[in-house]
C-alpha cells in the first residue's frame, strides 16, 4: 500500500490531517553547526560529563535531559473508551499527553507503548528503562493489573511513578469536590458519597476523598455487581481493600439502594445510572458524571435532583479534567527531585487547582478550564512544597 | 547536596556549562492553545486515529511520530574509551547522539540508557519497545555481546536496528577506502589489508571491506595475541568465523607480521602500533588509525611510511567519524519504511559519502566533513534506493 493512497483516504479529515506525520518532535537545545559545538556536546568534550556521572550518579539529574523528562508509559490495554486496542494503536494517546506534558508543565515526555501484557514483563521493562527518565507516567493500563504494576515499580524505583487513570482523575474530582461544598456550605466529614465504579479510578477516587477528609464509613463503592461490602466473596484483593475501608453502615443492594439519601456522586464506571437511583438522593446534592463520551447520568437529568452537576467533557460546565494534575504534579515532583508521590502532594495538588478559582467560585466553574494557564505552575509549587514536607525531595 | 554546590563546582567549565539541563527537548508539531486544537490533537478526536491504527497498523509509521523517530539503545558497557561506565553515565553521549541524528538526518531520536547488562533481558526490553519507534540504534554495547544482542534483536523485529559501533565505523572506513585508492590508483581486489582490533568495529569493518569488494583470502584480523587464524584455539565465536573467512594464507605471528607488504592497515583496537610494524608495509600504503583519543599509530609517523594516512580525531585530516553515516543510514531506511539494514544498504551509504567529495579529491580530503551538509541527504537517498533494492522496503 503506497502512502499516497493513504492519504487520499482520509484527506478531507481534520483529525487525520493534523494527525499526519504524528504530534511530536525532538529539538536540540545546544548548538551543532561548528567542530567547536561538536567537540563540547558530543566527543570529546562529553566525555568528562560522563566520567563525573560515573563518579557521583545524582549529577545525572543536573547535566541530563533526564531531571526535565518523563516517560508515559502504556501496555494499550484500556485505551480511552477502546479497551484493549494494543500498543500501536494507543500511540495517537500518548502522544498527545506527552505533548499535553510539555504545553502546561513543561516537562519533557517521551511516549512507550510496550509490545507485552504480562505484568511481571512490564514491571522488568520499566525497571530497566529508569535509569533514562526522572519519572514514569503510567497510562491506559488495564485494572487490576495497574495496581500491581503501579505499587510495584513505585517500591523499586527512586523516581516517581504516577498512574494517571488512578490519581490524576482523582486530584480533579477531590479538587472540584473541595469547592464544591464551599458553595453549598458543607464539610467533607459530613458527606455520604457513593463511587460508582471500582476500576482504576473508582478505587483512586475513593482513597483521594479519604485522603482528603471524607469519613471512610460514609463512603460506599459500587462496582458492576453492586455495593461492595465485606459479605461478597467475589472481590478481588483490592475490591476487598475497599470492603474494609469503607461502607461503615455495611450497606449491600444495587445503586439505586447506594444512592438512597446521599450527598455525592461520582460516577467513574462508564455504566449508566437511571434518573430514579438520582432522584433518590439527599437535597442540595453533588454529581459528578465523569463516563466519557457518554456520563453515568446525562448532565441535563442530574441538574433536575442536584444542585452540582460535573461531567469529563468539554461541552458541559465543569469539566473534570486530568489535564488540571498531570502536568503540574510532575514538573512539581521533578522540581523537588522527589522520590516518589506521596498522598500529601496529590492533596496538595487538589487544593492547589480548587484554590485557582476559589476566588470566583460558580456553579458552572467549580474547576479551571482545563486551559487555564495559572494551574500547572499553582499545582507544582504546592507539590513540590508538599514533597518537602512528606521527606521524599532529595533537593 | 543542593545544586547551587554543584553549579559552583563545575561553573567555569564550558563543557558542564553546555551540558547543564540536558542537550535536548522534546516539542509539539501541532498547536495546543484552544478546545478546538484538544478536541483534534487529544480527546475525542485522537480516538478515530486509534481505531484506525487498531485495524491497520502499518498506519501507525503515518499517522504517529513512529515514522520518524528511533531509539538510541545502550546498557552503558562500552561508552566512548571510557569502558563500562553504566547507563546513567552514558546518558550525555545518547543524548549527543540523538541530537546529531536530528541536525544531520532530521531524523527525531530518544536516549534509551538500560539497567541491565544481562543480553537476554536486553532483547527482552527492546523486543517490547518496538512499537515505539520506527529503527533502534544500539551504541556502546560490549563485544562480543552486541553481536548476539544486534542479530536476534534484527530477527525479532520487524523495523531495522544498527549497532553503530559496527557499521557506522565500518561504512565510513569503506567510503575512505574507496577513494584513498582512486587517488593512488589501486583496486580493492588487488589489496592486502590488515585490521588491527576484533572487537565491535573490527568484525564489523572486515565484513563490510569483502561486502565492498576486498578479496577475503588477503584481509588478516589481529586481535590482542596476535593474527586470528584457524589454527588458534582461544577464539570466540565471532572470532572463529572471522578466521574461516579470512586470513587465505594462514598467516601466524605478530602486527609486524601481519603487516609485511600489506597495502592498507585499519586501525580499530586502542592499541599501540611500532612504526617499525608500520615501516615494514607496502609502498603506497594506505594507514587509518582509528583509536580515541591515541590513535595506534601517530599519523605523523605513520605519513612517514604511508601514502594515505587517517584517523578518528578532528585536529588530523581525514576524520573517519560516523557521524557521516548513521544519520542519512536512517533517514533512508525510514523513508524507505526498510525492516532491516542489509549490506547493500551498508555499502550504497558508503559509496554515497565517498562520492560526495569524489569530485575534488587530495590525499587530506578523501572523506567529507563531519558538518558537511550534503552527506546526509545524498546517504539517505543512496540507502533507501538500496532498501527498494534488496527488496525490504515497504514503501
Amino acid at each position: 500500500m503506497s502512502s499516497s493512497s493513504l492519504d487520499r483516504r482520509f484527506a478531507s479529515d481534520p483529525v487525520f490531517e493534523l494527525h499526519h506525520g504524528g504530534k511530536m518532535a525532538v529539538t536540540a537545545t545546544v548548538p551543532l553547526t561548528s567542530r567547536e559545538d561538536l567537540s563540547l556536546a558530543y566527543t570529546p568534550g562529553v566525555a568528562r560529563v560522563c566520567e563525573a556521572i560515573a563518579a557521583e550518579p545524582d549529577l545525572a539529574a543536573d547535566y541530563t535531559w533526564t531531571g526535565h523528562t518523563v516517560a508515559v508509559v502504556t501496555d494499550g490495554t484500556a485505551v480511552l473508551g477502546l479497551g484493549n486496542i494494543g500498543p500501536a494503536a494507543a500511540m495517537p494517546v500518548m502522544e498527545g499527553k506527552a505533548v499535553l506534558f510539555k504545553q502546561f508543565g513543561g516537562v519533557d515526555a517521551v511516549p512507550i507503548c510496550l509490545d507485552t501484557q504480562d505484568v511481571d514483563q512490564i514491571i522488568s521493562v520499566v525497571t530497566a528503562l529508569a535509569p533514562s527518565f526522572g519519572g514514569i507516567n503510567l497510562e491506559d493500563i488495564s485494572a487490576p493489573r495497574c495496581f500491581e504494576i503501579e505499587r510495584r515499580l513505585d517500591e523499586a524505583l527512586p523516581i516517581p511513578v504516577f498512574h494517571d487513570d488512578q490519581h490524576g482523575t482523582a486530584i480533579v474530582v477531590l479538587a472540584a469536590l473541595r469547592n464544591a461544598i464551599t458553595l453549598l456550605d458543607r464539610k467533607m466529614d459530613d458527606l455520604r458519597v457513593v463511587v460508582s465504579g471500582a476500576g482504576a479510578a473508582g478505587v483512586a477516587v475513593t482513597k483521594m476523598l479519604i485522603a482528603g477528609g471524607v469519613d471512610a464509613a460514609e463512603v460506599v463503592v459500587v462496582d458492576s455487581r453492586g455495593i461492595i461490602h465485606g459479605g461478597r466473596s467475589d472481590l478481588t484483593p483490592v475490591k476487598a481493600e475497599l470492603a474494609a475501608m469503607t461502607n461503615g453502615n455495611g450497606l449491600s443492594g444495587g445503586i439505586a439502594d447506594a444512592l438512597a439519601g446521599a450527598d455525592v456522586l461520582i460516577g467513574v464506571s462508564g455504566g449508566q445510572i437511571p434518573e430514579e437511583a438520582v432522584a433518590g438522593m439527599a437535597p442540595e446534592a453533588i454529581v459528578f458524571a465523569l463516563a466519557n463520551p457518554t456520563p453515568e447520568v446525562h448532565p441535563d437529568v442530574a441538574s433536575r435532583h442536584a444542585a452540582l452537576v460535573a461531567t469529563g467533557r468539554s461541552d458541559f460546565p465543569n469539566q473534570i479534567n486530568n489535564v488540571l494534575a498531570f502536568p503540574g504534579v510532575f514538573r512539581g515532583a521533578l522540581d523537588a527531585r522527589a522520590t516518589t508521590v506521596t498522598d500529601g502532594m496529590k492533596v496538595a495538588a487538589a487544593d492547589a487547582i480548587a484554590g485557582v478559582v476559589a476566588d470566583a467560585l460558580r456553579a458552572d466553574a467549580i474547576v479551571p478550564s482545563p486551559l487555564d494557564p495559572r494551574v500547572a505552575p499553582a499545582v507544582a509549587a504546592a507539590v513540590t512544597e508538599a514533597a518537602r514536607r512528606d521527606g521524599v525531595a532529595r533537593r
